[in-house]
């Protein structure tokens, strides 16, 4: 199963990181701007051709140190065609230097339609005859507002196609307490959807014991991630928050079990321009952000020491 | 403002009615898919022709008598960039007509993405120098599960290039209430969330009394949507759900005020696949597929009755 393969690669690689992959164009160093604009005179073409050109770079100083990658679809889908094309092109990528991809596109929508979105990112779209693995991630996240048959497909198709989902519990950002910590008779809204989260994933387990169907969880609060850890242990979680939204080592250790286990901790910002910020930018040029990335992911292995 | 232009076309054509641009492949008739199939080889290219073909037909039919389109991102999104291309040649031709273009895209993301999110589809994004509008919807859909951070964004672009918003409330499929329903000390949850959009669109009210930020409310439960009704006077609904999901015009009425408005209604199936329903198929040819569409949407009109 592919949560068993990710949890196999973190063991492996004694990192529980993923990269994210949210290239905001003020990351990409000048000189592959430059280089984009020259061979391409439509602005969105430049870009996306930009972006592909640092991906492969980062994937290329990345894939033996960390299990995997998440590339963020809004900062493609922005460049419209163009974009789409490199997303694909990202996750092809990624894929053939066997890091495991999550595709962070937090799509929810009625049945029917998630049934588009589940076919699109984690299966196969019919197109008269000939079945197209469009997005082919190993996992996406999803949004549980729209409830069971929102998600639905997406569990169909985690069987289908051995693919894994991290749905939204409780995320990092500052409002994310507005209807994620209502009280409720069950709980919390967060603490009611996780308990959701672990009966929709409860038939799903891989060798490790933990669901296919994972979590979204902050570290940004270390006391709601303990209970949502207790709470929900055989759930995997996908941590953001790490680094740049406040998240601590502390706020990823409440994420985990006794043995170390139980979650990836996101981080972007903090690698993919780690070469422009203070530690890094003096000892590595510009040309070697790839550098920079790798040696701020090593920094981070060591500071989570699994 | 983008409210009052929406109100202002309802009322002159006395039609509070959107046409959900969904484009099953079933509901497609075989003349334009063979014929799509003959001038593109490759299957997702094909798709997209064939969609935009029977998109367009749609829309010389029904640019006179409905104010507004609705296409669901979702089924353009599975056929990759063709049918990202598709999407935006929809909107664009929509908007030529004259009709009013609400993206339903349902996203929702922490801050920074929302803003990618937001200047892709009701903004402009920066490229190096050249702003493009790259989707260029008049509204969109978005979710809430983020909290505030996640909308204002949204909310930013909105004031900025007089856009719109129906962020989801309380929704039409058969889980919306598996955390939309919970109940809190404020009230249920899709009503705290009622009484949020309802304090982010305060300042952005038109002509007509009614904000430009609008909320997602089904016709399915038709006392919640009563509630709703009151609870947000000056907020205008988009109501799914009418027709193929069970909803009623005793639901849509009950999300309208006394005088008939604050609401514009979903139909997709029932107006762009009625060619293929019992009540149109024997008298309208499958090349005729775009007059069915017509007669059911005067038929709609007449029901709802403005």
């Amino acid at each position: 199963m592919i949560i068993d393969q990710l949890i196999t690669r973190i063991i492996e690689m004694k990192n529980p990181t993923v990269v994210g992959l949210d290239p905001r164009p003020e990351y990409i160093p000048s000189f592959i701007r430059e280089e984009a604009c020259r061979l391409h005179e439509e602005p969105c073409r430049a870009m996306a051709y930009a972006i592909l050109v640092f991906n492969k770079a980062l994937i290329d100083a990345l894939y033996d140190i960390v299990p995997a990658v998440k590339p963020q679809i809004a900062f493609y889908e922005q460049y419209g065609t163009a974009g789409i094309e490199c997303y694909r092109e990202t996750v092809r990528y990624a894929k053939q230097k066997e890091l495991i991809v999550i595709g962070d596109i937090k799509r929810g929508d009625i049945a029917s339609t998630a049934q588009a979105y589940a076919d699109a990112h984690i299966g196969k779209v019919e197109t008269g005859g000939q079945a197209v693995a469009m997005f082919d991630t190993d996992f996406v996240t999803i949004n549980p507002y729209l409830g069971y048959d929102a998600v639905s497909p997406f569990l169909d198709n985690c069987r289908l196609y051995d693919r894994g989902l991290f749905v939204l519990v409780r995320t990092s950002n500052p409002g994310a307490g507005d209807i994620q910590d209502l009280e409720t008779p069950g709980g919390k809204v967060y603490e009611v959807v996780g308990d959701k989260v672990s009966a929709w994933g409860a038939d799903l387990r891989g060798q490790y014991g933990y669901s296919t169907i994972g979590a979204v969880v902050g570290a940004t609060h270390p006391s709601q991630a303990r209970v949502l850890r207790e709470r929900m242990p055989h759930t995997f979680f996908l941590v953001p928050g790490y680094g740049a939204q406040g998240g601590t080592a502390e706020g990823v250790h409440a994420c985990l079990h006794q043995d170390g286990m139980g979650a990836i901790v996101n981080n972007s910002r903090g690698i993919i321009a780690a070469h422009l910020s203070d530690a890094y930018k003096d000892r590595y040029p510009k040309t070697a952000f790839a550098g920079a990335a790798r040696e701020s992911a090593l920094a981070m292995r060591a500071a989570l020491a699994l």
